[in-house]
């Protein structure tokens, strides 16, 4: 049995009502077997925690990837000039080996940023689940499909295989979801196909909604309602489980109508901002207990796949909204990044908080810097003053995959090395 | 006289018009003395530059440093809450000892993310001035005085003392302004004096402006006007140079009240947004070709004093408020946080761009990591992925005061735990 033990760090374990002290944590195999002020159990590896934070690892609640290699490419563009004119020629020229060498990158730099888990969204998805089964990390996959470009099920056959082949694979690090891709490419006989799917095979539906305005003119103009009434309609709000990314523009009944959904919306902050989509209500969802987590959405848009930048711009975007610095906290912040998270992948009982029993999926943070210190409120300098480089050490399912900003399971060397060949090819003449 | 070239980076100028090129840069004593594609002559010092981006170090154009010891203090509070429970009872306990200590905190963490320069305004300014001599980093000094508060002169003795004894010092690395805090804090009369002796000296006055709803009403029910048309019948518009930090809330007439001042704004968005103040309308600004620069304001309301935060949030709030993605550029967010500095700092002519000629403030940034890979457009990574923790040099008036991240002109050790002894004190009970 594998046993690691951290030694006397400052554990923010983000249980409810529980504040940080310093302590020891012990890890056997891929499961956290204690936490508390001292433990005197022994363990093969010790690490030491000293002058660190130990947290639960951060969840990317919504992301594509391969788009890593799409990172700087297409930056300060119209929506529609960014989307046509350089997103689609350049993702149309990645080959399967490209998207599992783009997805390996983004993998590489959520664990050096302090990302344990994510929810994906690409195409050609056996090369991303491989990625994900070699590095270590957590991930929640999904083949998006789009209904309008479905030559006679081809996507949606995709979409099942890779449940079949991958659901509860790599020890049960990687799960599935059935990806509708959005309101306004997917009809709804096709939204219908999916969630059918979906039921069939027990997994949740992972679908984005009302990110920008164009898409509630096109919905409306075309069925007369909101993406969100029109998801409703369709069935989707009543599955087991499902994961809507964005839900920038809600009216007060869309709000209510999310009330009571079993999984919840990924907030995209940093895109939505980058692609001028607006800021999305998520005081007012939380306040109907809808559970919200973060995402990054893909570097194409968002350019760093940092998730600490994603708090920060949570943090400061709500209070902007609000009017007031009270209205939203580095606390609610973080929740949203660990337990929110956990509860889009539908994997609350496992990971997003340090307890015994749960997933060791955790991060060390070392405070013994210029910017963070001295040491006030713990909770404001995670959110407002820690960036991915202040993460010294990344577990997984109990198993370290970087340390003292090493990682031990990739050559991040010879990543970085076919990260630039290959793009020279996708975006040549683009 | 010291010589050292940088050689093989990729040198990212900010000249305008000029493209990232490969090449050397040779410094001689304070001064760039040579760019170029290749640079024959030795120099004694040789710093690596190869899979590196050697630019302008940024210039932070508003800041209270000694404040770097309450940050993280009193987050998430309403604007008079943190100021006046939290922010005020904790400065009055502040000795000079403690804000000598806090400056080099707050100026260890500037030199670690790659701000060579920044404007500063606070008490015991001779402190702050050591720190700066000491430190090797540039500044410009003000005494902030306020009107009400200024018991028979005292204060404002202290700024013409400050101005006397600092300006022009420490190899002329320090340059010295009068500082009005505030068109609220300063009645028409105190303005005239601080002007006085801002135009006696021959120094820019350095003030805040219009950065709350709550300013604007103020100055409206007491002089029926706004804080810009205040200001400039007090004639500090008119003054040879002027920084104006914030100006969050402009009229169209403001804003061309402000048209042809010399000087310009210090746009603090993360603090704007901290403190929920709004959007200051920078694209505006720019349009009237009013110089922006770009500051972080105090580790009080910001939490990090890391530049390439603001550039960030930059960028994004102005895309925002635009409501198109091209509105605002990753290239404007890089020049405020350059040139656009250099300008409000009265040193254009001095620093902001990598030219020959120009002081040798330059940083070195490592491209070598997963978040910065593959590379597409230089401006976009810098701009949005790029953090703090990315420089590996920092170079100030020819001098390296960072090399691979050591510090080279501190005692971090030291310095962390001076700031973590000091802020018990200063905080107890508070």
């Amino acid at each position: 049995m594998s046993t690691i033990k951290i030694k006397g760090a400052t554990l923010f374990t983000m249980v409810e009502g529980e504040a940080p002290y310093e302590g020891d944590l012990l890890i056997k195999d891929s499961r956290i077997a204690g936490v508390g002020p001292s433990i005197a159990e022994e363990a093969k590896e010790i690490v030491d925690g000293r002058g660190m934070i130990a947290m639960p690892g951060l969840v990317n609640a919504h992301q594509h990837s391969p788009m890593s290699l799409l990172r700087a490419f297409s930056d300060d563009l119209k929506l529609l000039d960014w989307l046509e004119r350089k997103m689609l020629p350049a993702e149309g020229r990645m080959t399967p080996e490209d998207i599992y060498w783009g997805a390996k990158l983004a993998i590489a730099e959520m664990i050096k940023s302090g990302t344990t888990a994510f929810a994906d969204m690409y195409i050609h998805m056996n090369e991303i689940a491989e990625a994900v089964k070699e590095t270590g990390i957590r991930a929640s996959l999904t083949r998006g499909v789009i209904g309008l470009e479905d030559d006679g099920g081809r996507r949606m056959a995709e979409a099942a295989d890779l449940i079949d082949r991958w659901h509860g694979q790599a020890d049960g690090r990687i799960t599935t979801m059935v990806g509708p891709h959005a309101p306004y490419t997917c009809p709804p006989h096709f939204m219908k196909e999916a969630l059918t799917l979906a039921a069939d095979k027990r997994v949740p539906v992972h679908t984005h909604l009302a990110e920008t305005v164009e898409e509630i003119a096109k919905i409306r103009e075309k069925y007369n309602c909101t993406p969100t009434e029109y998801l409703a309609d369709t069935g989707i709000l009543s599955h087991s489980h499902v994961l809507l990314a964005h839900a920038v523009h809600l009216t007060t009944e869309d709000v209510k109508l999310l009330c009571g959904i079993k999984g919840g919306v990924a907030h995209n902050p940093v895109s939505n901002l980058k692609l001028s989509c607006g800021i999305a209500p998520v005081v007012e969802l939380l306040e109907q207990r809808i559970c919200v987590g973060l995402g990054t959405d893909g570097a194409g848009s968002v350019t760093t796949l940092d998730m600490f930048e994603e708090i920060k711009a949570a943090a400061w975007l709500q209070k902007l909204r609000a009017g007031s610095p009270a209205a939203f906290t580095a606390g609610e912040a973080l929740a949203m990044a660990t337990i929110g998270g956990s509860g889009l992948l539908a994997l609350r009982e496992e990971i997003g908080t340090l307890e015994t029993g749960k997933k060791a999926d955790i991060i060390l943070i070392d405070l013994r810097k210029p910017h963070l210190q001295p040491v006030h409120s713990m909770e404001s300098l995670l959110a407002y003053s820690v960036n991915g480089a202040d993460v010294d050490t990344t577990i997984v399912d109990g198993r370290i995959l970087m340390r003292g900003r090493r990682l031990l399971t990739m050559d991040e060397e010879e990543l970085l090395r076919q990260a630039s060949v290959r793009v020279k090819r996708i975006t040549e003449g683009v």
